[in-house]
């Protein structure tokens, strides 16, 4: 595993004080003497565990992402020249995951603005730039980081003088930053929960592919075995349509050395049953201010044999993902998605020639069922509505 | 659709007394006047709904059965020459389905003995008849049917005097006839559950293609639609990982003109919580004396969804599926299957290289679940043990 360690050189004149650097070390704890090349160095720490891949990214101003879509057979960076690019990134999932999303949102009108400017001198960015957020809005209608970022957007350019392009990517970076900061909370909330040992089941992909960094569900378990040297096992579901648990989680947990063993979504509860796993953690794409919460479809029915077999079912999720304006979860648009994610796999056909077929991307999970929600601020339980609003005003969020 | 049809034709000296004939109608009743070329008839009842596909059947003392992996991209027919093709055709599932295995099984055992006879002038064909039982009933160790028909089989041969070749040959016909007339007998009870504008669910594929006719899980729906002229729809979950639901059950319902919408396993609680759903009703590999049951696997979970949401959970299967030897699920083995069914979908890669994967093909579903069982002497309620040892002795079965 890749790690961000911190190192005194003891007998090395150039490095009297403590250093910080990223090394490729199997495991790591504070007082552990690595050979760094020509030096031998003492590690101070156990480190801050560096995630294998990027998610989304600037570079000299320019905008990348990876396509997930390929993976895992192939990881391509894509590169967002035009808005449009970004919107049909997000439509087609070549960046997914909650907050992933609103990152790519601010990237999205950053780029659109960065064009204007090229193409016509004295363009008048801030109308592009709000043109742009209520474009991209239109790209899926359930993730709610993604109207969150969008109306941080939207703040900030009616407040920004001066350079807006400039601006707009370091806001995008802040942003992405942020999540950064939340997903590593998360995980530091989360992994209190788990014990060396455990195994954490989860359903979809809300990892480090899901964010810019650590995660949501999985932050919990890169925390708790990165920093904390817990041995943490995981059980990934496939997740159907899309395959974002055996394209993705499995893919990254795999890449990040922790053990991970494959099922079908219609396992979960015999594994359940069978007595193997601790606890489950699924991400949330928005969460109703009384705790019900939509994520992807299959969630309500993991939820619904963890109850059955006495497993603690945690939702992981920024504060960003709470909308306190919707007071329960039937008020939660679930987006629909085309036929052929079902009666295709990877372009080979698998259901009859013009089959019906329904397809809801979420579903959604009534608060009954939540043991706990793990946020940046720490863990929230029942009643939910009161404890989302109380942390919600702690971050300064309108509740 | 097809139906085998009785009819009177009164203006025509040549038919004076009732006759039955195959006819493709898109509708039929009593009484009804339908123009048959030269003549014209008059129905005399609704007549039998014919399925559309045959599965396992002999012509000129040849085996055939249709390749079920290869559906529903090609239909293919598959002559079993040998015992090991049979044994191979099981284990690949390319014939499935509790009560047909058990039909091929007997038809495995006619081959084995009609190859030693033309190898082997006076071989020692009762030898070959029992070594051939020992073999089939290696290839899954699930499904009861199959031991069901092998024990059968096994008691025939030692009865049998004089050619057991062409014994062998006429048993295992009577076996598919009795699965026929077992089929359209639960079909018959189950269609009294449902009544016209109702939507069933199903999981995995206990049709047509299950059996040698109706089926068991979606014999009431041939029936009730079929014979008693009732608008039935239904929901049909795709199955992984080998997407029986997909490929089979979406693919007969929808070639006998019966409305179906494909799913994903993990959509069937969403479904249910909608309220689109009246009844689910799936088929069983083994039943348990107390009324557990394995199914394939994603049925527990449907049946969690289907008790927190109130649906009717129904359970078809023919008296030979009852264990009676068991007296509780957990005493079930439930067979694993390879990795790659879970890693790829017909030949395309879905999961990292070398991922470790669980693959059970089955889950057991405890009786409390059940709202009855639909067999061929009817239905059974709880008390279950009680219930299915009495229709099994009415059955002639050991109970």
């Amino acid at each position: 595993m890749l790690y961000q360690l911190s190192y005194v050189c003891p007998n090395s004149p150039r490095f009297t004080s403590a250093q910080t650097e990223t090394f490729k070390v199997e495991r790591t704890e504070p007082g552990l003497v690595v050979n760094l090349g020509p030096k031998t160095a003492n590690l101070t720490d156990f480190g801050k565990l560096i995630m294998p891949v990027k998610t989304i990214w600037s570079e000299d101003g320019n905008v990348y992402l990876l396509d997930q879509t390929l993976l895992p057979a192939r990881m391509e960076t894509l590169p967002i020249s035009t808005v449009e690019q970004m919107w049909d990134a997000i439509k087609k999932l070549r960046v997914r995951g909650a907050p992933a999303i609103g990152v790519a949102a601010a990237y999205g009108v950053y780029v659109a603005v960065k064009n204007a400017a090229v193409m016509e001198k004295g363009a008048d960015v801030t109308h592009v730039a709000l043109r742009a957020c209520d474009y991209l809005a239109t790209s899926r209608p359930t993730a709610v980081n993604l109207f969150w970022a969008l109306d941080r957007v939207r703040q900030f350019i009616s407040q920004t003088q001066g350079d807006l392009e400039q601006a707009l990517l370091q806001l995008a970076e802040s942003i992405r930053e942020e999540d950064d900061v939340a997903c590593r909370a998360i995980g530091r909330h989360g992994a209190a929960l788990l014990k060396s040992g455990d195994t954490v089941l989860t359903h979809c992909n809300a990892g480090g592919l899901a964010t810019a960094s650590y995660g949501t569900a999985l932050a919990p378990i890169y925390y708790a075995v990165g920093e904390e040297k817990k041995q943490i096992a995981v059980f990934a579901d496939e997740t159907r349509p899309l395959l974002q648990g055996s394209r993705l989680t499995a893919w990254e947990l795999k890449e990040a050395g922790i053990p991970v063993t494959l099922i079908c979504d219609s396992m979960a509860a015999s594994v359940m049953r069978s007595g193997k796993i601790s606890a489950v953690i699924v991400g949330a794409d928005r969460i109703a201010a009384n705790g019900d919460f939509a994520n992807k479809i299959g969630t309500y029915m993991v939820a619904l044999a963890a109850r059955e077999h006495r497993v603690p079912f945690y939702v992981a999720a920024p504060m960003s993902t709470i909308d306190f304006n919707l007071a329960n979860g039937g008020l939660i648009p679930i987006e629909e998605r085309s036929a052929d994610e079902i009666t295709g796999i990877q372009g080979v056909n698998v259901a009859p020639e013009g089959i019906q077929v329904f397809n809801p991307a979420f579903d959604v999970t009534p608060h009954e069922f939540v043991t706990g929600f793990i946020t940046e601020k720490g863990i929230v339980k029942a009643p939910f509505e009161e404890g989302l609003r109380r942390v919600g005003k702690d971050k300064g969020q309108k509740t």
